[in-house]
């Protein structure tokens, strides 16, 4: 696959990683930073990942071959939408974002009809945030699911596919809704039990840390903008998942007061196992 | 500091690394291995981890200069009440248990007057277990907690300490109690909710995990016996500390309910704040 131009908004750990690793597996012949942070842009350009980064966006939008958007949530749909207005249909979009359902329904209610967009989340990433974090490895041999809807034209599902293969992803495709449903249980129910583990520490108690508080909790560590973002969008799937998890917190909570050595084992086991089943 | 004899009850993952570093350090003359697991006796002979494992206790015992059992926390407190019938007055006792206050009452209870015991607890450990994954720098630079009560001799608090020292870790003494509710917070608590989450994920959805579930579900690999033991030693300390976090979770759980994004950004940085003090 070569692309001719490559379109990044948003340049942070994701958008500059993605640079990286195009221009490592020589994906794309020129690639363009577009975003708000021009402090981020300025810094992607000194590190050689994009070759330019054009203060007017238009002429950007014009020259795409593909354009990826790689911002907060809950600007993505918005962003695909001003793009769409100028790209060729030539162009395919796409974008990085966590949750998809939203997104996908907010970009398909204004998209242009001979404008192609699909979804797609890469599951890579970092509690780190901007360009000078990016690392051209990210994406190799991990899952990156892709959310077609009935309306994706199968042209640009293949093209977005074999963009993140070329990056050294694999690649899924789910529907936005059990693709939500799914990452709340895998990463956004984690990241706020991660939250609310560091956030309930008092403060006198960091110096009594050690491995396991650090390994539960370094996803706390992430951008708060961010998070907010993904939390909100993707906010029933994530009480959902709460649920469950607070429904296995009742029954070890029940055989702590009972005194049950039986139930806390058995409890336990059942999640060893599951974890076990991981590798490290 | 030299040790003449060194004997270990429980040679697993901790005591093993006990042996692998006072070993490399040159910190005991003989090192002696005793416990219920044969298996484990038998490769850390092989190891080189211990010198001998002698088939009767009681002649261990007798020999020890410094005694430290390191076994599941429910059975500590008899283990070190079985050696005090035999060990010599100049011995000093410890233990590296992941509780204190019930292992220190129930040990002070039944200890002969001319017998010295303080408990201690070394926040260092793995999800793994067993001797052959042993590290003579496990302790470096990792606080050991040493628990002394009002019963306990000075010179064996001191002995105690430098033996950890010697091993390479910073020490601290802390009440019992205080240990107790402290490591509720900072352990035991995260690994109930490391526990929770991994035990609620539906098995078909770990394709769809990344890091983040990683790093926050690692511990819940570990022994349900020994976590069994742990939680309902520290029940009560647990039960709270569990209480704080749900407190934390429900502040979340209505930011979701109300899509109140000024509320979640604010306890997201909350724990980004904790969390960012830690390092990574």
């Amino acid at each position: 696959m070569e692309i001719h131009t490559l379109v990044i908004v948003g340049v942070g750990l994701i958008g500059g990683s993605i640079a990286a690793a195009a221009r490592q597996r020589g994906v794309a012949r020129h690639i363009l930073g577009l975003g708000r942070q021009a402090a981020s842009l300025e810094r992607a350009l000194q590190l050689g990942l994009i070759d330019e980064a054009p203060s007017d966006s238009r002429t950007a939008y014009c020259r795409a071959d593909l354009l990826i958007v790689c911002t907060p949530v809950q600007y993505i749909a918005e962003q695909v939408l001003e793009a769409a207005a100028w790209v060729s249909p030539k162009c395919v979009m796409t974008d990085a974002g966590s949750t998809k359902q939203a997104i996908v329904e907010n970009v398909e209610a204004g998209l242009p009809p001979d404008r192609r967009f699909v979804g797609s989340h890469p599951l890579a990433g970092s509690e780190k945030r901007g360009p000078e974090h990016a690392n051209p490895q990210l994406f190799e041999d991990r899952l990156v699911i892709v959310t077609p809807t009935p309306r994706s034209d199968t042209a640009a599902v293949r093209r977005v596919c074999d963009f993140w293969q070329a990056l050294g992803a694999r690649t899924r495709l789910t529907s936005p809704e059990d693709h939500d449903r799914a990452v709340a249980r895998t990463s956004h129910v984690p990241h706020l039990l991660a939250a609310a583990l560091a956030a309930a520490l008092p403060e006198d108690l960091l110096p009594l840390t050690a491995t396991g508080f650090r390994d539960t909790t370094r996803i706390a560590s992430g951008d708060p903008e961010i998070w907010t973002g993904i939390l909100l969008q993707n906010r029933q799937a994530v009480l959902d998942g709460l649920a469950a998890v607070e429904a296995v917190l009742r029954r070890f909570q029940s055989a702590l007061v009972d005194q049950d050595p039986a139930v806390l084992h058995e409890l336990l086991l059942q999640a060893k196992r599951l974890r076990d089943a991981l590798g490290s």
